[in-house]
């Protein structure tokens, strides 16, 4: 019996095991990223935790590899089935379970998209604030610990998901964490698997703090002379300690894309796209202290929006920025930087990288939440050429070796993937990374859970 | 050559090394608990990390178990050397070793107490806000996940511990977590560490999150006839999106028992304390929406309070009700439940608890930071009376199976240590337990740190 013969046995429903070309070709690599794709041998969609454990318990007894899919905006290689097998498409796992408003809680299915959460959370005046551009899967987004726009205000997944049901290699289901806002009992397995990018176990439910919609919110639009006056601002706004739930910078020739892409006509120079909320008189008063130190650092043109549809215009540009990169140049593919660094190594971390694109002569931008010290150099690649390649792995190299240099990280959200996987080392030392690879041994001994990730 | 003897050779300076009575006595137990003490062997005093290794080493190649000890506040019996051995007094590794104040960083030793830090911290303009009540070390509050008044709004140690050293069970030292504000690269071991009570490695090093003193903070203590409407009115504040630093309830007999203590005259009926910080602009406008839902609610007396004194008095009478509980009653030792339930949960299991405590004729108070859902019942018990301690043992499993039942955690902040392991299958079934303890035993083969704490 073939693998698709014998799954179908287990996954019983019309189109749940496919082995159709298109859909094998789909879930083959992710949407925009630069790493070759490997077609898996079938994919499935379950619909149930009992049925993910099935197909788990079938995998944990033939030794096949089962890659965890959400919708494959991840950009490290994360669902590339390197080895073959399975490819575990959860979008057919998309509910949201339960709405607790009054504890501030929702309970979802991890095929559940965030833009769908939120449509669904809106009548509750509540919404989920992570925020990672592409309209990811929650499931997804738990797997790399993303994060996004908000974070500065709402964290990360790791700070938001309560709680997981979690299918184990060997096809078991256990549950994590819980309903209290905190705990102190026993490990903290809900924050071992976030972040864990499919190598240790498959979501199948997730609980996830939600917050009440603002009363108010203004966003505004600055435009600098540099990008290092940009990342200054942005900097002392944080230093004194103005509330804000995005500070994004965005880079000259980003917003020339932008433009491009959207027709939209933003002033092309680098830009910081901010964001407060709260209660009004909160809110005016954070600006009044913002705008002070925005002119301070030789603000040009400053433009404030408290209206909903210019800011979501805004943002969607902001938004869409890395997929305008993808479609400037058809063919091309995405190789993106993602280091995170001290709040205070970050205006120069910022000009290195603008020089180490320049000086290798490579098509690249950058932009970023610079709140968290987090941002990407976005760089166009053609994959087939390898002196193309080399040019932009020695970019992304110097500027990882900058940010750890000043104890930042290689990855403040995408995850290591495959992409990142040769930094971990000299990330974390030897000792860390052995102690990782030992706890995923223990908890996937035959290797099955998207083998060949995170590790080398 | 006796175990301190074979210490005496690692650690050489004068009084590392101690076996004497009181000092043995002291690290028996924990401060107020009812847990009985048990006398290490010996007692050690490291001040580097290669002291740490070095003992670790020791202990290791001779199976000797090795407790770490910040300043024995915890409650749940973490400290007790139960099988003997080494504790491992941390308190000669104090110092704070950098301020990245631009960063919003520290790095501390574990000795570090959480008051020290703040008074180091106070000439840069910043603090570090988790506060447990005692003036605990940074390393034992990392090691229980505590929190305390603050949580609320700047969450919990997890939250705001960035990195840690580790020294593992067989003497390895390892780094986890960095400078950057976050990170996806690899598995989160720091946030495995936090809450691992002395069971998987010992700290040596902390990197914390600090924050900006705010520019103007102001309290409130408001009144009420019942606990069921005080806490109604910490729901309908989070609720309404007002941002609390914090929220705190006790109960009647909470007031008395501090009035009498520190010659206080609190109105002696149910109360909460109410902080809120930021700018002046968006605090007032906070308080007016408190106010309005206190009032509703049915608040009696409502006292405001911006002055720096007057608030840290009334601080300080929160903080030391626990104290002022031991005091009130020479020779006798506290049960603390810790449970923290679903917002929604909270009134109920509050006047649940109460009814519980009264039926079972004990003395008790009711207090706790509900702005999370997480409160204690403080019984005081004669640890030499069964039958105290039956009826108290009893009421703690009541008030444990009420939260369980809701989805709460049996310990919000405390820990599981040796009170609270009999609850952790019911808590996370049995299948995340034999993860944890599948965990335990990769990381600490032989059982030698803290052994017999959080597992039956
Ligand atoms: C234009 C663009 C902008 C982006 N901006 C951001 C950003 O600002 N911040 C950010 O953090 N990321 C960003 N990303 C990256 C991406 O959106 C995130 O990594 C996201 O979390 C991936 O979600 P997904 O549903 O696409 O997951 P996938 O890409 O399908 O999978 C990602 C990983 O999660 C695993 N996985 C998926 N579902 C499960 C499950 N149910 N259980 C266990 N493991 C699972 C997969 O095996 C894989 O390892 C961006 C991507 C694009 C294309
Ligand atoms: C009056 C009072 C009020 C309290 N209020 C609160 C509260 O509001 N919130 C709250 O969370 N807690 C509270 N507690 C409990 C207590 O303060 C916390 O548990 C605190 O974190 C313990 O810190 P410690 O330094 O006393 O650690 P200890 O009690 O000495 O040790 C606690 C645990 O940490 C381990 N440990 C200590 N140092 C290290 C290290 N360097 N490396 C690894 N493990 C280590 C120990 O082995 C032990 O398991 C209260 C206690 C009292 C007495």
């Amino acid at each position: 019996m073939s693998l698709a013969e014998a799954l179908r046995t287990i996954l019983t429903g019309p189109e749940q095991v496919s082995v159709n070309e298109t859909v094998l070709e789909h879930h083959s690599k992710d949407v925009t990223s630069y790493h070759p794709g490997v077609t898996p041998d079938v994919v499935v969609f379950p619909t149930t935790t009992e049925e993910v454990s099935l197909v788990m318990q079938h995998a944990d007894q033939n030794g096949i590899p089962v890659v965890p899919f959400g919708i494959g905006s991840s950009v490290e290689g994360q669902v590339v089935p390197i080895r073959g097998g399975i490819s575990m498409d959860f979008t057919q796992m998309n509910s949201v379970l339960e709405v607790r408003a009054e504890d501030f809680l929702v309970r979802v299915q991890p095929g559940v998209t965030r833009l769908q959460l939120n449509q669904h959370l809106k009548e509750y005046g509540l919404f989920f604030p992570v925020d990672p551009g592409a309209d990811a899967t929650l499931g997804g987004m738990a797997a790399t610990n993303a994060s996004g726009t908000t974070a500065v205000r709402y964290g990360t997944m790791r700070d938001n998901v309560l709680g997981l049901t979690v299918v184990t290699a060997d096809g078991s289901v256990i549950t994590t964490g819980g309903l209290a806002a905190k705990s102190s009992a026993g490990y903290n397995l809900t924050g071992l698997f976030v972040g864990s990018e499919g190598t240790l176990g498959t979501f199948t439910e997730l609980t996830l703090r939600v917050y009440g919609i603002p009363e108010y919110t203004l966003a505004a639009r600055a435009v600098f002379p540099d990008v290092r006056s940009a990342s200054q601002a942005a900097m002392g706004m944080m230093m004194c300690g103005v509330t804000l739930d995005r500070v994004e910078l965005v880079d000259e020739h980003t917003v020339k894309v932008v433009n491009k892409f959207k027709g939209t006509e933003f002033t092309e120079a680098p830009t910081l796209f901010v964001e407060v909320s709260g209660n009004k008189a909160a809110v005016d008063h954070s600006f009044l202290l913002a705008q002070e130190i925005l002119t301070e650092e030789g603000c040009l043109e400053l433009e404030f929006d408290s209206d909903g549809a210019a800011r979501t215009r805004m943002w969607t540009a902001r938004h869409e920025a890395a997929f305008a990169f993808s479609a400037s140049q058809p063919g091309k593919k995405l190789m993106t930087t993602d280091v995170c660094v001290p709040l205070s190594a970050l205006p120069d971390a910022i000009v290195e990288a603008r020089i180490a694109i320049d000086e290798n002569g490579l098509d690249g931008a950058i932009l970023g939440h610079v709140g968290d010290g987090n941002y990407h150099a976005v760089l166009v690649v053609d994959p087939e050429n390898p002196e193309d390649m080399r040019r932009a792995s020695h970019v992304n190299q110097e500027i990882v070796r900058f940010a750890l240099e000043r104890g930042g990280t290689c990855t403040g959200e995408h995850g290591i993937g495959l992409g990142k996987a040769k930094f971990l080392p000299a990330e974390h030392g030897a000792g860390a990374v052995q102690m990782m690879q030992a706890i995923k041994r223990l908890l996937d001994p035959k290797d099955i859970l998207n083998p060949g990730k995170i590790f080398q």
